[in-house]
């Protein structure tokens, strides 16, 4: 479509087409029998830690909203500020801060013995309140007759983080979620810095837990993720807060993800020291680091729905570029990525992905 | 991307990328606040009962796979056959054969009594069982005590006509779902005929109910659809068994979804005697009639997920085309679309409709 073309939104006025649909490219087809019955658009970016293009599919200039990629950066400026050696967090609950977590008893543990140590509790979390993302925590809280709380959000670990950060400034903890508030200055200025972006650069929205997360080409988001891997900072100094963060990642695989969850599985292969973190609407960002060099992916699926495409363009990306092997991936990807199966339990298609990283 | 580009499929050997992908087009933004965060790719086809181009997005000649789109159609041989007037099936029934229903009681007493009138019951079904999609009905079995069963397959409507079809003929019963048994050999024909191909053009693939179901191009299944809301047969004679089925799905909008599902509040309207019928993996068929003349409207989402975009485009293109006024329309969407909302409830985005029918 050409640049201009008025387009309509029957929520609001009319809008104009952007190059937001364009960056997006066919990633996965989803075949039933041999018909390709379902494709999923999405981009790739996969950069180094000094910012040079590795490899792409579509435009790694697509714009995209971080959602929970951002949180192993979120942390950081509690590790900056002293705060986490002040309260003596553990990796395991640095681990949980940069967590998308199932809410399985030992993720709630974990926020509730990081709340203690800051004289808080969870009535102090204002990311609302989910079921547990694991299911069979989900199950044993609904029979015991208990309601989900804050702890249980899987974004808990970084609010937790976010007050601990508060209570060390001295900063108000009732609005920290505020955009003006100290703790989310510095973690906007963080995050910039790491992906290489002017101050200000990373227009601000509101996450699913009501805390600000940032928008930013794919490729910026590629850039922190490599400089995770590698911690050295923007002026190529070291970076111990990011050297802490990752080895706690590392080392506490079920802390950022969970039990019977892609994020963890990757982590626990430790090829190349991969760090995975997903984000709600189809975003993944990964980095590993090979022969002293950081390398960060990020990927988008454009709907934003559903495990089974972004789930298989992360594993293929990773075989491509040789971070997992071909003999790793199938076993993955039995694991994780859903065959296309009828209501009599018989697999009538497969998902398969469709692009070549260039 | 160029035709001949290769691409890789993880589950298979490598595959030539063909046009699959490149005849969708951006329909539908999410944005988060003012960000655009995920884009619904898709394609539309409007075609007349003649077979003119009326209106697209995206590129008409998308293939497709039917899915439940087919199911009124897939009713008609049984009408054709005298099948339908032998074992007096009433419209209500009839509607359901046609139904992607919500396993309420109803829909479940309908589906039995047919069953009954054949001299059957649920167990000659082999649509597989699956909860029902009405929720209350679903929770309602749960707290019985009793398992679903395939009478509450959303399926179980054309499947019982199925068999009805299959004691009519005296063919076996036992495999009615096989390719080339004469109840699928007959749907096969009536359907590639209303579609307007070639006898054997469209390929056959397995349904999630395992009965055979049909790939054709997006205007193929238009042209379906207009040859429904005007009952004239390829050949412009008249189609009493359309007429027949389309008079009874007019009748019992809510035997063809159920309580809370666009289909039925769509076919409520009234109309211009707008027929609507989903189908999985992101499909929808709409037909209607103005001033004499069949219209049919076929759309597809590429990614097959999730309601938000297939019920906001579906909306949007019946707004455009003025077949829907633009008051009915937000009230609709306000109860068949969810707003982007985070875990405190707060809306912090919107789905908007990205595209002009042309």
């Amino acid at each position: 479509m050409a640049d201009t073309r008025e387009v309509v939104g029957v929520s609001g006025p009319p809008i104009r087409e952007t190059a937001h649909a364009r960056g997006y490219a066919p990633l996965v087809e989803v075949r039933r029998g041999e018909v390709v019955e379902s494709v999923h658009f999405g981009a790739i970016a996969v950069v180094d830690a000094q910012g040079t293009r590795v490899a792409a599919a579509g435009d790694p200039a697509q714009p995209v909203v971080l959602r929970s990629t951002a949180k192993p950066a979120q942390v950081l400026p509690l590790i900056d500020s002293g705060g986490a050696e002040r309260f003596r967090f553990s990796d395991a609950e640095i681990a949980v801060m940069t967590g998308s977590h199932g809410g399985e008893p030992f993720h709630v543990d974990a926020v509730r013995s990081i709340l203690e140590r800051i004289g808080l509790d969870e009535r102090a979390l204002q990311c609302g309140a989910h079921a547990p993302y694991h299911r069979a925590s989900a199950r044993a809280l609904r029979q015991s007759g208990q309601e989900p709380t804050a702890l249980h959000n899987n974004c808990s670990g970084k609010h937790a983080g976010m007050l601990a950060l508060a209570v060390h400034l001295g900063a108000p903890i009732d609005r920290y979620l505020d955009s003006r508030h100290p703790v989310q200055e510095r973690i906007r200025a963080r995050i910039e810095s790491l992906a290489g972006l002017a101050s200000g650069a990373a227009p601000l929205v509101i996450d699913g837990c009501s805390a600000p997360t940032f928008a930013m080409p794919l490729a910026s988001l590629a850039l922190l993720y490599a400089r995770l891997a590698v911690p050295a900072g923007p002026a190529a100094g070291s970076d111990p807060s990011v050297r802490r963060a990752v080895a706690a990642m590392r080392g506490h695989p079920e802390m950022v993800a969970g039990t019977d969850r892609l994020c963890t599985a990757l982590m626990r292969t430790g090829r190349s020291g991969l760090i995975a973190k997903i984000g709600a609407e189809g975003m993944y960002g990964l980095a590993w680091e090979r022969g002293g060099t950081g390398y960060g992916l990020a990927l988008k699926i454009s709907d934003g729905e559903g495990q089974r495409s972004r789930f298989s363009v992360a594993l293929e990306a990773l075989r491509q570029l040789e971070v997992l092997s071909a003999e790793e991936v199938p076993s993955l990807r039995a694991q994780y990525v859903e065959e296309v199966r009828n209501h009599r339990g018989l697999v009538v298609g497969s998902v398969r992905t469709a692009f070549r990283l260039a």
